[in-house]
């Protein structure tokens, strides 16, 4: 029995099921900033003399929704070999 | 048969899954702060006069949104070792 | 009972997850950079002298958000190898 | 024994999976071009002598949002038949 | 034994999991579709003069979204029969 399953061969799913991961926590940061700079666009249209001010807290603010797409891109990093060290 | 089951791998799955759930857990704040900006940004370029107020009420209750995430991050550790110790 | 696993054949099942991820993580940008470019649009449409300057807050901004589904196009190639490299 | 599991045959599930990678992949872009060619019409609604302006600008911007569909179909055959070569 | 497991049969998921994909796809379109053709309804009823112009360019338009389904069609009956051949 022992020749049976040395060749049966199994593979680590792991890269995959975090790239799923990566996938999910990428679509709020997506619609999110997508939402904030259309509104920042819709301001300028509406009062072209307020696009500084409106691009200064477009600024501020993304980074606070970019931030948890690129937290999944360095979880995904730490899932797909093999999780956090113990 | 002591030689096939040592032969025979099995591959941790528990960091894939748990950075499926952190990702799905970040989709709603990824939103979520998306739509609180957004409507300063709004607000802002309708009555410029406004925006230190809404600035502030957006400050207090984005965090309520985003420590959703956060608690994900947390978790994403405690579950990608194994679970919580008992 | 040797013969027997060794005609046993198991697929790398990371490919087929690893799109999966680069599916879920497009639909983020897909939604963010349309909502993005239907307020130049919008904007364009309510004040047309507005255009260049519109387009050139789109221009800066989308890629913000174009990044995180190309980001995925990355990762899909490093998990459906096999992951990073440890 | 050993002739049995040669009549075990296990079928590559990659085609399955990557065609559900594509199809989340192509949830963002259908939104996402939907609400630009919509913005058009609503524009040119209100303002029918700017249609050919708001035309030219999401001829140039639908394509950003609909390659993310057509990069998943590129990216549904190197995965449906086993992943990029390593 | 070696009668039994001759009879284990293993189904073929891929016209299963293919479905699922074309399913997914065809929701993007889905919504962006109606997104289109809604606002040519909404700008028929604010000018009802424009409705040829705002007709011809939906007409235009649509087949840019509907095609992502169709082509989650195609691939639904490549992926089912095993994939693309190599």
């Amino acid at each position: 029995m022992s020749a049976i399953h040395l060749a049966q061969e199994s593979f680590n799913l792991n890269p995959g099921l975090s790239l799923i991961g990566y996938g999910l926590g990428a679509i709020g940061p997506g619609v999110g900033v997508g939402l904030i700079f259309a509104a920042v666009i819709n301001g300028t249209a509406r009062q072209p003399e307020a696009q500084s001010k409106l691009m200064s807290i477009a600024w501020q603010t993304f980074v606070l929704v970019e931030v948890l797409a690129l937290i999944g891109l360095v979880l995904f990093f730490i899932a797909s070999t093999g999780g956090a060290p113990e």
